[in-house]
């Protein structure tokens, strides 16, 4: 069979499961859930068994301690990966809740959630993706076609058999959770233009995985490149705060999208503030502007390249501003709309932040790394949005959703 | 300039006026919109001498009837234009609703409505349609870029000036609502590109247009292809409200999207019905499966085809069916997921029908020709969604927004 017959196929059965899904009541998925996290915990075994072969591959191709480390699955990564199931089953049901009604000219008018039909989840090789975009794929009533990294393909085939197997014993078909198993960037490519089978795209993973699938892309994509996040420190700003917030964005978990890239700091407290920064950064590479090098003049030069970067490591950039508006027009510049915030005591700096800032995200005297699914309530994330529709920033059960508009009526005409 | 630098331009001049529109208040854009529509009044008589322009163009160029009615603006029409305006000005404003507020790990975390940015509308050559785009833009706080047919440009673009003039005036700037003069085709195709510039393309208009542009687009669009309604008459409907609401259905309007297209009838009333329906649509061409034929076996064979077709005419697929199920799945293969209704007294059929049907709008014991903004109390529409994202069915000015979060923490790190 070709790849594009073959992806057509799994899509198919797809489109066919999420009919299935449309009418489900919330007790037949929660019981899917519960055995899913039960296969899984009994299956322990051969899930180390099949990640092990992927593990000793990578080794042996001599991918990175970082990969390897994201697609080991140990005892203690198992039992978290059954844990998010537990977490995701115990969620609110978001399909079928009447979140308007009217009565215009009579008739009863009902804007009703439900599932968005078939979503497609392309991501790196990390095996936990596998089980929390099946899980809250199934929560929110919509079939899933997941496709990770090949690095991760023995390990995925084996949690994915292990999750059909429980969908069947709790009578809902296999077609509702597959997984690609053949020809990862031809069967991407093919996945991507599946109209009318296929609803919704969720790339995660780099920026160029991101780019080709939305530029191959027929059916809406959800996604965002890159973090590119910002704090602004203002003039009366509490600079104890201040680098505390700071110190947490960059240094906490600085490879995640939402960890801070470039730090903009009022010329009022520059002399203060940047000294207190590098005390507290330590170990961080700081680059910056002519006037933070009046400051901190042993520190590299910050280019215009590096303001539009993610380091996702131990480098800051830093820029001197004179005014929060400086501060917003640097952020629509180089930003990524991801995550970007101001600390400061002033009021109307703050209005002004919020207000005029159009990232998915603006935080306020806090950290960037608090933009996260988990951190916000909304459960384990399938993703995060730097779109403007649909879905913006963290993304849980609530956003794998749509709505309907049922009339209902007596003879109502027009 | 060349038509590429030309758009790009247009499209720069939107992004830089929607920075402008974010933070800016109810009264401000109120005020404009009452700008606009006494212009429109002031202007009557520029508007006709414009419009005739068009029109005799039209006419020489040998358009159509139905076409040259749409084209014209008479008294009375451009008195229900202003009339639109002075309806969107009195709608509650959709901007800066805040429209969840939960206090995780002790921080305030808010979800704010704000606008989506620069809309761009294309759509044929209404000219009414290019003073209800801009003010539903305008009163959600998007900059909007539109394009109507060549037909129209001289009426287009007269009410474009004096909807700039009228911004001016009020402290807007032009740059808000602009308006494509040049090379047609080759513009939308460059609109449809401005990624980062162009949040959100509505084509509005003939099937090949939509498709022209969801091809082309780097850009989200929100669409709808073709409404191919459906009405299912079930075994214990009331025959005589099912009649008048097949009736109101295909022949009040037949030209528009929510006009039926194919009736679906329970086998067990079909020799009641079917006579009934005759008499009650005469005029109206009727086109049936054999079983229908069997009943009325003077009317056409429906072919395979006609099961596809949009009409947009007096004319009337029917099929026969055994059950809801098979009116479900008929729906479910030959729909345009557009507006699809059931005429029952079975409360478990209407159950399963509303449950299973996955169309933007679905009816009980109702006409199709309610699934209208206006109807649904939206106020004017400035598109209709067949898509799964953001916004399905009668689009008005509460799905022009989108939402961010704002964390307001005092301090809070992860």
């Amino acid at each position: 069979m070709d790849i594009g017959a073959y992806i057509e196929g799994i899509a198919k059965k797809a489109k066919e499961a999420s009919v299935g899904l449309r009418g489900v009541i919330p007790e037949v998925k929660n019981n899917a859930l519960e055995a899913i996290s039960n296969s899984l915990r009994k299956e322990k075994k051969k899930i180390k068994e099949a990640n092990i072969i992927d593990y000793e591959k990578g080794k042996k191709k001599g991918l990175g301690e970082a990969f390897l480390d994201r697609l080991l699955l140990t005892d203690e990564r198992i039992e978290n990966m059954i844990n998010s199931v537990i977490e995701i089953r115990a969620l609110e049901d978001p399909v079928g809740k009447v979140i308007a009604v009217r009565r215009p000219q009579g008739f009863i008018l009902e804007k009703v959630r439900v599932p968005i039909g078939v979503v497609a989840v392309i991501y790196e090789s990390r095996p936990n993706v596998t089980v929390d975009a099946a899980s809250l794929c199934l929560k929110s009533s919509n079939a899933c076609i997941l496709r990770g990294g090949s690095e991760s393909l023995e390990s995925n085939k084996m949690l994915v058999q292990i999750i059909q197997d429980a969908l069947d014993q709790s009578g809902l078909g296999k077609g509702s959770v597959q997984y690609v198993e053949r020809a990862a960037h031809e069967g991407v490519k093919h996945l991507v233009k599946q109209e009318g089978l296929v609803d919704l795209v969720i790339p995660r993973g780099g920026e160029s995985l991101t780019r080709i699938v939305t530029e191959e892309a027929m059916v809406p994509v959800i996604k965002h490149y890159k973090g590119v996040c910002h704090l602004f420190v203002d003039a009366d700003a509490d600079l104890n705060m201040a680098v505390r917030v700071v110190q947490n964005a960059k240094v906490q978990r600085p490879g995640t999208c939402n960890a801070l890239e470039t730090l903009l700091v009022h010329s009022d407290i520059k002399a203060k503030l940047l000294p207190m920064i590098r005390e507290a950064l330590e170990g961080v590479e700081l680059r910056g502007c002519s006037e933070t090098k009046e400051i901190l003049p042993d520190i590299e030069k910050a280019s215009e390249d590096d303001y539009y970067k993610e380091y996702l490591e131990l480098i800051l950039a830093i820029k001197v501003v004179a005014s929060v508006d400086e501060a917003i027009s640097h952020i629509e510049q180089y930003g990524s709309s991801h995550t970007d915030g101001i600390i400061s005591g002033n009021i109307h700096n703050i209005q002004k932040f919020t207000d005029t800032v159009d990232s998915a995200v603006v935080t306020v005297n806090a950290s960037t790394r608090l933009s996260d699914g988990g951190v916000f309530g909304l459960g384990a994330e399938i993703g995060i949005s730097t779109d403007k529709l649909h879905a913006r920033g963290p993304m849980g059960i609530g956003e794998l959703v749509t709505y309907k508009w049922i009339v209902r009526g007596d003879g109502h005409i027009r």
